[in-house]
């Protein structure tokens, strides 16, 4: 397939890179030396200041100086080696089939062109010494706390300038306090508070002690509800700019984690490259890459490469491996008479291996095994589900439950390895078939983070899909859902291009957002809280800088009221400078401060019982 | 303001008129003289067709023949003379006021010039006789099934040709059922259920007498969840066209009902231009052209401008009017320590002239004298929520609370005259708190239908408020909201433009039928499955064809694979030819269906009890 090259060199990392209009990167410095935890702090016009959470990494830092072919700084490197447990050791012997190259083929030259490009950014691998585990929840259960668990309980409590505003009223605070429908958040998050939801599942912290150049982050029901942005190599991979500027965009319009879905030639390289220069946990599907290895021929797949690939890429730190073991041989029946059958991409080659060889999955027997490779490195898993709905109608199937509840089991398998583990989840449910997704994982799955793809509402939406999943994606955040993958107005009909990355980043941080607010994480609504004080004020920059979309918000204020004074003018081009409610509502109040002593008295005595003295009527 | 001319002319009505692909305009005919209820029918490339609720009008039939300077056909006129209980009369005399215009202005010519391009519109007003109620509430509670109720049953119902498909599948129907949350839609919709919905107030015929070219339709949570969409007039009326364009183009998009929420100059005139092309029920607020002619100064308005202007309106046939007769002056210090103080506009304006008169509005005491006019041309209520929340902070408090008590107590003495009546609703509304509004209105307002505004989940999405808001809205609707009031991009930042309108539609025709497939209104999701049969057999024009936005569809797909070979390809761009799933899951099957015959019994005797006999793994 010729897919165009969607991301084009011009509009590359520069762009990228540009800070937020009024936003600066601030640190918060742990105690632990090196736990530098990065934040956007936005400057408003009338000298306040509001702090939010940052994914960018340094490339939003003017001050930061990044050269992708070096790859980022080291964040963890001395943490891992305080450790003293894991080994740096030769490692896998690369092969041109690595990058889907046979190595006869006269393309292995220009692969290597493209290799040593980067070369700078060829690690050592390290993994665990012999009789170590080396995974946050290995640490965990044994009590300890880990750098990383530091910087997530910093990154997630955020600076706080609201907290005295939040005080302020107790009724509107009562009000907001939000529903968390079982979730368990503390007002103040400690490290010991992200270790103890470590020790019992209900959180992973994804880190591959090969992927050093992290910025640690949490994925679980009582932090903030996270957001993954798939992305892939293009066909035609022209330099590491391009490769790395893909994952830039993606962090800078709010990816928490970010998955490498590439397909195809040039796999190993480009994953090199993006691991390098990513501050954000990065994901695959290493059954993607075992089958180009394969020739593409699903029934050529063996544990062999299979192996052979997850030792591969945890060795260039992937941090979280979908892997699809609980679609079994006995699930794929229950398919048969679905609307739209198997439409995970990596749940339709294990069932047509299964079917092929008329045997179990090669994932599920070889489990533990798994499990053994998964905790050398602290990889995390991300279990795959291979039997998720395609379509409404096929919503909460037995074939969905089936693989679910088997999910659960692996699930009791990879914690009795200390291996991290998440849980992913649907697809296509209609509203009212939601919760019973959520209320099955955290059943069979024991609280293990949920990771959704959605869900989509409804299915004839095509070209709009990002809004019809964001609607099921901030209900089953709010219901538990620790991570949302996000869906593009391009699903179900093509590639997403730089501007669909954005659009569907920007609806899921919307979702999950407002699952934050509805959960009551701490915090979470300062921003809301900032946006409409500077409505109410209007403060017109504020509010385009506080917003999620500076740029677009402002565009979109200057088509109608293009202006420079307009931006402080006391009205807005929605109803213009006669008619503005919010500026009625102040002329309101400055009347009564000024007129209305007398006349209260006066209504008072007329029976109206719930007038109040004037001073509650004036602005405070 | 000058606002700019968002609705070019080059771009009108010709373009709003063109059929959506392989669709045709059919009707269905009731027992009654001239019920015939137009639907869309798609033509799918299999043979198939799939017919879906139309607001479109005769603008989608190339075989109308359309003159916006003489109105569209009438459509209720003849049922209107059978019942014999109105009377044409003489009506109110046309005053250059009505169009903002002073009388000694010389902008008095311009406006005679724009009027007489549209001399044919005006029509002799009718209005109930002497001791006659006109409402279709009134109808209803005498037993009567009017031909509108007959319409809108026929609507409600469609064509049903997903029924053999349904009944094919009986767990399938078990689990996609919806989950009604106490709504109570028949399998079958008859218009006697039709009439006992509106007799009891549960839903709405938004029906003017004067507005005979009316296509009817309901607005009740026991009925497909509305939309309505907001227009209003350009700064600069340049002709009758581009203002009835807006109308069509909205229409075209789903829009069950437009509001016109025209200010300033050419009101009248525009409004003439509008309803005499509408087939959908057109809304107003009438305190925005009651302020108009007092200059725009809140304080100065009376009764008397009012109640003129609310007989102005009804007589040219506006079918609901927002009044936000709720709003008491004891509720106005309430806001007083809001973060957003009063958003809504009439609110607004209604709570200065309560503060500055320091009486009780002039709306509330003269509420019954309103339902005399509403029910003498049957122009339904929507009550307006001049104290709904404007930022998430201010949601579900005291002020909002209280009025929305009032709109109860207002409820009840509508009814009292048999006049239809709806319930606005917010706004600003975190997804913990919707479902308190839902219950708070439906226990004080008696199951009166609720017409919310979103509710926004949050307040940081300015550019993409269509998205925030269109998760509250499928939210709502799904709990028993009846019609929902978009919100466009460009929410709280300017004024639509084209394809803002547009965007925002789709964004809430995707929260309505969310809303509709989880409350399981009746073939709600006979569309979805219809697309998810062409996604699983590859038929993409049937795919672009069923999709709420066909033309964007397609172009996306073109952006990747433009080629019409690939429009009957077996693979999308999403994974390429060698990875796609669903072609995976097929051969899975053709695999099974071959060779799998032995290798079951293999299997059964190994112990894989789940397993079950080829037959089922064939796709029927």
């Amino acid at each position: 397939m010729n897919a165009p090259n969607l991301f084009p060199f011009a509009t590359q990392l520069a762009q990228s890179r540009t800070p937020f209009p009024a936003s600066r990167k601030v640190y918060e410095h742990g105690q632990t030396p090196g736990v530098q935890v990065p934040m956007r702090e936005i400057a408003l016009t009338n000298g306040e200041r509001v702090t939010v959470y940052d994914t960018s990494g340094p490339y939003s830092d003017p001050g930061a100086t990044i050269d992708v072919r070096q790859g980022l700084p080291e964040v963890r490197t001395a943490w891992i080696a305080a450790r003293g447990d894991t080994e740096a050791y030769a490692g896998r012997e690369r092969q041109a089939l690595d990058d889907g190259v046979k190595a006869d083929k006269h393309e292995a030259g220009r692969m290597e062109a493209l290799r040593q490009q980067a070369a700078a950014l060829q690690r050592t691998p390290r993994r665990a010494r012999a009789g170590h585990n080396v995974t946050q929840m290995h640490y965990a259960r044994r009590g300890i706390v880990t750098p990383e668990m530091e910087y997530v309980a910093i990154r997630e409590n955020g600076r706080r300038e609201w907290m005295a505003d939040y005080l302020a009223d107790a009724a509107r605070e009562e009000r907001l306090r939000g529903n968390p429908l079982g979730a368990s958040t503390p007002q103040h998050i400690t490290p010991e508070f992200v270790r103890d939801e470590v020790a019992r599942g209900r959180a992973i912290i994804p880190a591959n002690i090969n992927h050093t150049e992290l910025e640690p982050m949490a994925i679980g029901r009582n932090f903030r509800v996270k957001v993954n942005a798939n992305i892939g190599n293009s066909a035609v991979t022209s330099s590491i700019e391009e490769e790395v500027d893909k994952l830039v965009w993606a962090i800078r319009w709010g990816a928490d984690n970010v998955m490498d879905l590439s397909t195809g030639r040039h796999i190993h390289t480009t994953r090199d490259w993006i691991v390098r220069n990513a501050p954000v946990p990065i994901g695959t599907v290493p059954i993607y890459q075992a089958l180009e290895k394969v020739g593409g021929v699903a029934e050529d797949l063996s544990w062999a490469v299979f192996r052979d690939t997850l030792i591969e890429q945890a060795e260039q730190g992937v941090d979280y491996f979908t892997i699809h073991a609980g679609l079994r041989l006995p699930f794929v029946h229950l398919t048969a008479n679905r609307r739209t059958g198997i439409v995970s991409r990596g749940g339709s080659i294990m069932a047509k291996w299964c079917i092929t060889h008329h045997r179990e999955s090669f994932l599920y027997t070889h489990f533990e095994e798994i499990c053994e490779i998964m905790k050398a490195y602290d990889v995390s898993f991300s279990l795959g589900d291979g039997l998720r709905p395609g379509s409404a109608a096929d919503a909460n199937d037995e074939a969905q439950f089936a693989e679910l509840r088997t999910l659960g089991e692996l699930t009791q398998l990879a914690w009795k390895h200390d291996v991290q583990t998440m849980i992913e989840g649907p697809g296509h449910v209609p509203m009212h078939l939601i919760q019973a997704n959520m209320e099955e994982q955290l059943k069979h799955c024991h609280e293990a983070p949920f990771y959704t793809l959605g869900p989509l509402t409804i299915d004839i939406a095509p070209g709009y899909d990002h809004i019809a999943s964001a609607i099921g994606a901030a209900m089953i955040g709010w219901m538990g859902t620790a991570m949302l993958c996000y869906v593009t107005p391009k699903e179900h009909l093509g590639l997403p291009d730089r501007d669909d990355v954005k659009q569907g980043l920007i609806a899921y941080k919307i979702a999950a957002h407002a699952a934050d607010v509805a959960k009551g994480h701490p915090g979470a609504r300062a921003r809301d809280d900032a946006m409409s004080k500077a409505r109410f004020e209007f403060r017109w920059h504020d509010q385009f800088n506080l917003g999620l979309d500076p740029d677009t918000a402002r565009d979109f204020h200057d088509e109608t009221l293009p202006k420079d004074s307009s931006k402080e003018a006391h009205f807005c081009s929605m109803c213009g400078p006669k008619f503005c409610s919010m500026k009625i509502t102040q002329d309101v109040r400055d009347y009564a401060e000024k007129g209305m002593a007398t006349k209260s008295a006066e209504f008072k005595a007329a029976g109206g019982a719930f007038y109040v003295p004037v001073a509650s009527l004036v602005q405070n």
